[in-house]
Parts: structure tokens; C-alpha cells; sequence
């Protein structure tokens, strides 16, 4: 049986779209989804704020908490949500990075580009996220020296 | 002319050999280099520290700095990098996503991951990194919000 996770999600107008189709998948998936914002693709909005409103939310402490960030090129809310200490936040492209992201830095939240992948692709890449866990070891030591 | 940049670059054991070629390039093109480790591709390193040397010397009042960091996959030193709230981090893997950090973010470091990108398409991404300018207007606004 598949964990049931608790998935924060947020976007800017660039990321709306791709926000909608991810929550329709997750829902199927049986996740539980707190969507953030915004709530439209046609008036601007400045990606960090939508950033800083998940990363204050999520609980770190919590561990079938992950986060999605969506912003055009998914550099942005990458910058914004590695502010803080607690989140870990990865920008992937394809399933095996994010693969990666979860197996040896933690990632506890997911960055997307909108506008560089395709959506097929972006359920490939969030599936690869939540199904993976932790590997612990030697990528322990370094997770922990992102704790500054 | 081309500008001549003062590039810091720094990468893990993983990202070591791209560093070496990527030095030689840069070199090429007239940059200043300075390398700040590690120094070998096969004895095992942690990606933040490397990364935490980078951003520790990062004067991000010099208009003419750009830093450039590799790992693996580019997700550990992005999140180590972007704990600095001078640094606007930015992992790449397209030429078109590096001129989208600096006409839109700003970004001032490079992430890349070395197992993922072949050394051509490495310097097709430096390249558009180094030779694109911030736009500033409405990218500004959000860029000053990611000084916290």
C-alpha cells in the first residue's frame, strides 16, 4: 500500500497551469494536497512570495510532508525556498535527478520549470520524487552540513 | 571586447574533472580563474563545504564575479549555495535555462551537475551564463525579494 503523503503546492502565474494538472494527478493518487496559491495564470504574481508562503507553512518535523514549487524555469523558487534551513529544495528535470535529490540530499521539496518540461514528463518526475526515500550513510553527514 | 569575469569555482569529487576542463575553457576565453577545490576526483569530499568556501568569498558588490559550482547532480551545491542570501544560486542543464537565470534572476553562481551534462554542452551553458545580463524592470521587484 502507497503512503498517503500530505502535499503542500504553490505556483506563480507561469507555473498555474502545470499546478492543476499535477493536483488532478495527486488527488488520483489518494495524496492530501494544501494548494497555496496563485490562483491564476494571467495575472502576474512575483514567485517568491508563493515560495516564502509554502516554505513557512511546512513542517520539516513532519515526515510524509513534501512540498511543489512551480515558477516558469523553476530557478526561482529554487533560490527562494533554499532560503530557509529547514527546506532542502530541488530543481528536476527528469525522474532520475529527482530520484537522486530525495535518495541522497533529503529533498523535501520538489521545483518544477513550467516551461521546460511538458506535463507527461512532470508526473514522471513527481512520482519519482515522493516514491523515493532517503538513503541515510554517508549522505547523512552532508544533508546534516545543510543545516545552516 | 569581452568582459574579463573573476570566476570562483569550486566543485565536489564528482564534479572534479568537469572543473578542470571547465577551467581550461575559461581560461581560453580571457576569465580569471580562481579554484577553490577539491582536488582530486577520487578521494571523497561533501559537496557544502565546498560550496560554503565559494559563497564565504563571494563578493557579490563585484559586478565582474561570477561563481560556478558542480556536484553529481547540481542539487547539493545549489541548496548549500542558495543558504547565502548574497548568492542567487542557479542549476542549469540548458543553455536557454542559464540565460533565463541572469536576464530574469540574477543569478551570480552556476550550479551544475557533472553526471548529467556532457562537457560540450557544460560550456554551452557557462558561455550563455556569462554572456547574459540581468534585464531588471519587473524581474527587480522580485529579485529584491529574494534578499532575505
Amino acid at each position: 500500500m502507497k503512503k498517503q503523503l500530505q502535499i503542500l503546492i504553490a505556483s506563480d502565474h507561469a507555473g498555474f497551469d502545470l499546478k492543476e494538472s499535477l493536483k488532478k494527478y495527486l488527488r488520483e493518487e489518494g495524496h492530501k494536497i494544501q494548494d497555496l496559491g496563485c490562483d491564476s495564470s494571467t495575472l502576474s504574481v512575483d514567485y517568491p512570495d508563493y515560495a516564502y508562503i509554502l516554505c513557512e507553512k511546512f513542517d520539516d518535523q513532519n515526515e510524509l510532508q513534501r512540498g511543489i514549487l512551480i515558477c516558469g524555469s523553476g530557478i526561482g523558487v529554487c533560490i527562494a525556498s533554499n532560503r530557509f534551513k529547514k527546506i532542502r529544495s530541488a530543481l528536476c528535470y527528469e525522474p532520475k535527478l529527482a530520484e537522486l535529490s530525495r535518495a541522497h540530499n533529503d529533498a523535501n521539496v520538489l521545483c518544477l520549470g513550467a516551461r521546460f518540461i511538458e506535463n507527461d514528463q512532470a508526473i514522471k518526475i513527481v512520482r519519482a520524487f515522493l516514491e523515493t526515500n532517503f538513503e541515510g550513510s554517508r549522505h547523512a553527514a552532508r544533508v546534516s552540513k545543510l543545516g545552516r
